[in-house]
């Protein structure tokens, strides 16, 4: 066999030109999520953000659970046929991941790319599955409030106020089983984002830090392919919040490129910003992880979205490295997933 | 084109038949390990611990943008040439890997597979280059002693005790680049860990926690390729240590393998343990990575070592799993390099 034409040399862009399909999908969510406009798009809503566990970060495991096992019974299939699954998170170590695969026996690649993560394990499980290394393959990830916020700012008991840039994780999971099949949303490409760092250092304006690696990569993937933004029905980000979604508007703007009417932010869909009081919108790995795992991937089955860019952005962070003075590294990946 | 028939369904080993190859590779220690058996081996020995930063996390950051650089000049190409940069390490949010790799620009793929890394990329980096999706990708991993210990131990100036079992984290990086080109070590297969909990909740004792993981990919591995362990000329495992080592070795011989003088540990070779007073022998992703990097892969090139089976395991534990009484989860990938 021959290498195959689909080469991200010079670009950063991977063709996947044996159309791996997302032969099904789950999204898990939690209390808030279920009083937010997306609510009737879940597969699976928690009662409370504890999930029946007895800490937040076991919660966060079991939505992952909760998603990968969903997927699989929507499928019809066993843990034994799936080749391998591709998951991470926010937690330290990324134990959300990890001790959900503990009890299913699946070949495990654990990533972490921050919020990104939804966007590299499909990228991930479409390659795999693609290169014919796997017949299905899974793709998870998730966040929760409660674990975030202990981990990377203050404990919840401490009540420390937020500011307006501040953006609201979201307790959620979503997952998707990448394999074979006629009549499912497909992987047409996904390209591959660098890292960007503009020097913003404020923890509480992520949108801010990570709206430079969603233009770096959205530029990337429509100079690779000579595409443009109108040969999409509808581009996500994954969590830019209000301020980085109008940053990557503005940026297009003044490059002549116009998103109107085809741009949204998964972290101003899952919430109503306003009457939730979540501030500049929904983040973490679970948002635009439920937000396509759930809302678009039915709008795509339902026919109303034909073809979707989602871009996952990561905010490449640790408290260490912010207390050292670090800057906030940004990076995004995109995934062309299309029905026609 | 159709599917690659290197298939791992209902198997966990990819082959891969295009023969990606290790192009160039570097391999980076500290003090501790300049002062080891395998000091001449290395491409870069630090005087201290810091590396000439201000704090260990940024030193073990350096440690990476030393082994990628000297990987890379070696090779007589330019970060432009590099498609894919698959990173990670053991610090919280992969700091290591995200701020490594933030100068270079490289399109970014963060992982977190604890002290299998360095297998981990590998085999992904592999794995692009077989398909085509890549012509040339980086591996890379690291780890530090001091950042490891006040992250997952105590602060060292606490003084802690340390326990027989106890191993030392290595401070060191290695770095493969895989692409296309004849005369050097190749891949040719990898097995894809399945995570293995047997229970063992004591953090300083992770050989054992691993070595479950570490005998069922090398089972499965003997398995899915109708191997026998005499078919390498040495199976190493990245990390277990002394203890770990034995479980292994006793495992094997209950069920009728002898492993004796194919199989070794690189906690157990990058040290002098005795003397370097190391108690159970090195540990983390620089251990396994630095002496694949060097010694290992210089081995190769020497043509003392033909077939190689590299076996990293890792730790998928927390300080917050482990606070939350959680047993200690393990992984363990392979990648079978060859040059004949």
């Amino acid at each position: 066999m021959d290498v195959i034409k689909t080469m991200m040399h010079g670009t950063q862009t991977i063709l996947f030109e044996n159309r791996p399909a997302i032969l099904s999908h789950a999204a898990v969510g939690g209390k808030k999520e279920a009083e937010g406009p997306l609510r009737a798009e879940f597969d699976y809503l928690g009662r409370d953000t504890r999930m029946g566990q007895k800490t937040w970060e076991k919660a966060e495991s079991k939505l992952q659970e909760l998603a990968l096992d969903i997927a699989k019974r929507k499928l019809g299939v066993s843990y034994e046929d799936v080749d391998v699954l591709f998951a991470g998170d926010l937690l330290n170590q990324c134990i959300g991941s990890s001790f959900a695969a503990r009890g299913t026996a699946i070949p495990f690649l654990g990533l972490y790319g921050a919020c990104s993560t939804m966007a590299e394990s499909l990228l991930l499980a479409g390659a795999f599955v693609n290169a014919g290394y796997a017949r299905l393959a899974a793709a998870l990830t998730s966040s929760h409030f409660a674990s975030a916020e202990r981990q990377y700012r203050y404990p919840l008991g401490y009540g420390g106020q937020r500011t307006p840039t501040a953006q609201w994780t979201v307790t959620g999971a979503g997952c998707c089983l990448v394999g074979k099949g006629d009549g499912h949303p497909y992987l047409r490409a996904a390209t591959v984002g660098r890292i960007c760092d503009l020097g913003i250092k404020d923890a509480n304006n992520m949108g801010a830090a990570m709206a430079p690696a969603a233009i770096s990569t959205l530029q990337a993937h429509f100079s690779d392919l000579r595409k443009v933004p109108s040969d999409y029905d509808l581009i996500v980000t994954g969590d830019l919040g209000a301020l980085g979604s109008q940053i990557l508007i503005d940026q297009f703007q003044r490059d002549g490129i116009d998103f109107h009417g085809i741009y949204r932010d998964c972290g101003l869909m899952i919430f109503d910003t306003g009457r939730q009081d979540v501030h500049a919108g929904g983040s973490g790995c679970g948002c635009g992880a439920s937000v396509l795992c759930g809302h678009l991937l039915n709008e795509m089955e339902r026919g109303t979205i034909r073809s979707l860019l989602f871009c996952a952005t990561g905010a490449l962070l640790s408290p260490v490295s912010a207390w050292q003075g670090e800057s906030i590294p940004g990076v995004c990946h995109a995934v062309s997933i299309s029905t026609i």
